[in-house]
């Protein structure tokens, strides 16, 4: 590459933020050129501000950088990653695409945006096409991207090849890992020796999200898919990982047999992403897998394992949540815009 | 009471077997009287055999105890709980059937079979009746009755009041306790921090036991009843406690209102008996209940918590494997023996 | 008895709070008149105000009182319980006692004055006397007692019967359960599946307060105890029980044997204190014995597991934190006071 | 290199096996060429026969490599490295040696034996020589060198650092991951929610095995060091990562100051051994580092993070037990052998 690609991220020191910097670090094609955080941490060193909790050490170069505000005049980037609670993304991400910035968000407040594109790359690639749309619509000189739930994302890539079978109904029951809720989101006592059968909002944006996802996208808008979505979620003491069950309803009525080359053949073919895994989905043929511990670090934590395809037509499928489910998702939809020449 | 029901237990010494001296150490009507286990064990005091593991002290009086072998020449009592295996299970509580014993089994042996009542006693207590057909088959002069598995006790005490509504069609997702596989049963390094998608023969026993439970009995045999489960079992990190959330299909397409006023009505009527939780269903109106290590111990570990119930139909419930789903629910089987005047 | 004694719970939402409802729910001399509580939840019923997290019922009493703030002129009660934190403890506590409440604190604001008595029944009762030297000095017409930090409270009770043998030094490494700092106090993302050496002020208060417990009251002051205490204090993921290993020098060098002899003639004999366990320590001889999980609510919470003797002399000991370790300590104190006619 | 040194594991399937193959599967100077294990796994390949339990992809050339016993004659390597337990492994290592094996051991068997080499390279690489004095008291074509109990070689690589100071006396308290103990090591309701306060033979280990390390080698056999320990060891819900606390007595008396410049500039020099981490030590003056689950990877699992280096002197460790403590130990060694030209 001639230049590399100059990447800000905003709310850089929270779970997801410190996500962000493992992924781009030493990414090929992204440089992180700023990163922004609360008032309260602007005009501190990274390493001062931030209470690193990754087992990797903190990069040398991201350690002595500043934090500035999260205000489009201060960051110095090309694309910024968006890693803000949902609360503050609504304005914010705005104020940046109107910037010209190009806003690549893990955040809820505009997945659900007509002309907003909400991307799993080996999904609905061609959705990035609303971009346009947008600035059309908005008269923005940036634009601002989504990706889905962490949640969402895992289900919709092994939806993705059952389309074709007619998917009529889907039940699905998650059991997702603590650092979903961000680093002081689950107090232990709440969950140690325990299973909470409820997580804020989660079972709205599965039931929404993947209709737009798996929806069509004819040049102007996205046409939803057409089937229904029932969503159980709940949290339980695993660190990273959403392991979920699913029960699928589908018009063909597939054997299992017939879903696990479904599965074994989705290629998407992206080409050469970085962030991409080989396979997007890994099947599993053993009885007890996927399991979050064993499996959610495959294909650096962008592989989702699927296994337990039985009649039903039921299966379990599990991802990292805060990689493939969260920062790795927005930095593999940046890569696509790059791809795609849009960045 | 005049005169103590003398009661033995076979397999003493394991979890289940724990959680049965537990039960009966303080009885109103049992007293008891043998405790066996295997030859090992055989001829030790049981504080000397067992290794203790409740967070209640051994009661004195069952510590020095000398533990006999499972043989029905060596076991003196009216009534024998087992918590035995499942492959000695038949063989053994045959055994002591033949020899004038009742047999309240928590093994799953002997569940299934044509002429054994498997009951719980505020679902089918009229299944007692099997027993009669049962010792004109077989020649016995004793008699078995078991429980049904952990995980269907829980599922089938909310079912029943929903049977009137036309159930059709039942999908389950659990998420299970580490004592529903004994002492031994789940490495530390298999569970920490993880969940294992499988647990072996409990998805067979939850699509097949409920059949039979809410089956009717005509006299001389059980009409299975006729509707559809599909289970997805799966282990977590809690101790006690199994959850299970649960969508159903009903032909009369109940409002979650009415389903919600039909667990509260839920009210069997069984009787003073000892073990009998004042509430068999707990309806918990919170949006973040029934949860494991808040709930379990509702009613002394014999209440189940329901919560949850939302538009699908859908619900979420948990209750104490160990007691409910377990040694409780043999105990309440031969309590209601002892009513009908059955022991 | 005639007339229960008005008891007030300050602080009665949070974790210490609960077990302070917990403990006087069904006091035979206490009854429960006020709940006092911040200003966000006065005026409310405590079921709406508090999030209840024991796995025991809620109080049907309790659950509709109406929380009043926590002010002198509000509360209506003979002794108040005070599970403040430390920060308000100083100033409320003083304003109470001024108004005539006989406080029993387990705050750690007022432990280290000269003139309010640390209290442990057991260890040092006649340390009571400093009552009247406090209110003398301050002119009050209540009176401030404490109880110590919980890992305080647990280590002081194996040494009192070791003081014969002349303590020269003491070296403890803690194990402390997650509910030691509260129920938002430890974040699951900080303490699943890992170990954090390190407990704000543990240490200090654990080098401090046993030399004072361990004093001698001459009738106007204390004069403390003279050994060396050395703390190593660490978060674990147990929900409630803190692990204490101790290295310990002592002048008379005993033998385990002498030690084991020591823990097991200790018998205090305080009279018949309701909260008072049968055995304050509990001496066990099994190689893996004291387990936070097993043994921590021996004697209902209030007794102290000690194992492990060896020459060192080592030895590990263990209690229930939320329990023996605060509130229950302060209920015994005010026990202690009614016996001795100060309450 | 020109060729690669052929390497053989002895217990190949067991969590330290496993551990063996990801430390040697890309290592630039071995080349696994055979992997050994009980009678039951000989003949399959090795996929079939293992449950492979780390979150790294079992590398394919190992996947199908076929098992062959433990037996010098099925065998093919320069070296052996032992993961079999202290039972076998005190015929089966002498065997290897016997035929001409260069035997790397993690096991107990021969640690403390006079004329075998207990060595931490950072520690008492010359203990190396003891190799010649072996061959000739035993006349054997091989050797045997071990490396010390996991929990040993952290401490000792603190030690030895302090010993110019005159080391008198260390307490330390253990709070050691299950995997320490194998993959059915401890049961999930042994440890859920506890602490066990005892590990078998642990605390002899701990008490001698750094006697020998710090202890001079005189060309002919060890001198111990001089001074005493005491060890109290507790196993507790982590999975990898052992922390240690330590009080040191020393003749010097030095201040916690002295005692991190000493950590700071312990720098072994041991040349470019491949599994050797750019730091021995890594000091942490964070007041609550180090912890297990953020540290434990550091160096790729083979540095010791140091902090909380207090008067006293007392400070906290903490390592990655089965890499640093285990298969990176043995496979150190043997580097530091190949690197003097020993294999």
């Amino acid at each position: 590459m001639a230049e590399p690609i100059r990447a800000g991220i905003l709310g850089a020191t929270g779970a997801v933020g410190q996500r962000f910097i493992q992924a781009l670090a030493d990414h090929p094609w992204f440089e992180i050129t700023s990163l922004a955080a609360s008032e309260r941490s602007a005009g501190k060193k990274y390493k001062n501000a931030a209470n690193w909790r990754l087992d990797e050490k903190l990069p040398d170069e991201v350690a002595d950088m500043e934090i500035v505000s999260v205000d489009p005049t201060k960051v110095d980037a090309d694309v910024v990653f968006s890693a803000l609670p949902s609360s503050l993304a609504k304005t914010v991400e705005a104020d940046f695409a109107k910037k010209g910035f190009a806003v690549a968000s893990n955040a809820s407040a505009y997945r659900m945006e007509k002309d907003v594109p909400l991307v799993v790359p080996e999904v609905n690639a061609d959705h990035l096409g609303l971009i346009e749309v947008q600035q059309d619509n908005r008269g923005w000189d940036g634009y601002i991207i989504t990706n889905p739930n962490c949640s969402t994302i895992m289900l919709v890539a092994t939806l993705k090849p059952l389309m074709k079978f007619g998917i009529q109904n889907v039940n699905v029951a998650t059991m997702q890992a603590i650092s979903g809720a961000g680093y002081e989101g689950v107090a232990s006592m709440a969950i140690l020796d325990n299973v909470i059968p409820y997580i804020g909002s989660e079972e709205e944006k599965m039931e929404t999200e993947p209709l737009k996802l798996l929806g069509e996208f004819n040049g102007s808008e996205i046409i939803d898919a057409d089937f229904k979505l029932s969503a159980a979620c709940n949290r339980v003491p695993v660190m990273d990982g959403h392991t979920e069950t699913v029960w699928i309803t589908m018009r063909d009525d597939p054997t299992p047999e017939q879903v696990r080359q479904a599965f074994l053949n989705f290629n998407p073919h992206l080409g050469d992403l970085p962030t991409e895994p080989d396979q997007v989905l890994i099947v599993r043929d053993e009885p007890d897998r996927p399991q979050p511990r064993l499996d959610r670090n495959m294909g650096n934590g962008m592989s989702i394992s699927v296994g337990r395809i039985r009649e039903g037509i039921r299966y379990v499928l599990m991802g990292h949540n805060t990689i493939r489910g969260a920062a790795g998702a927005s930095v593999l939809n940046a890569e696509l815009l790059h791809k795609q020449g849009k960045l």
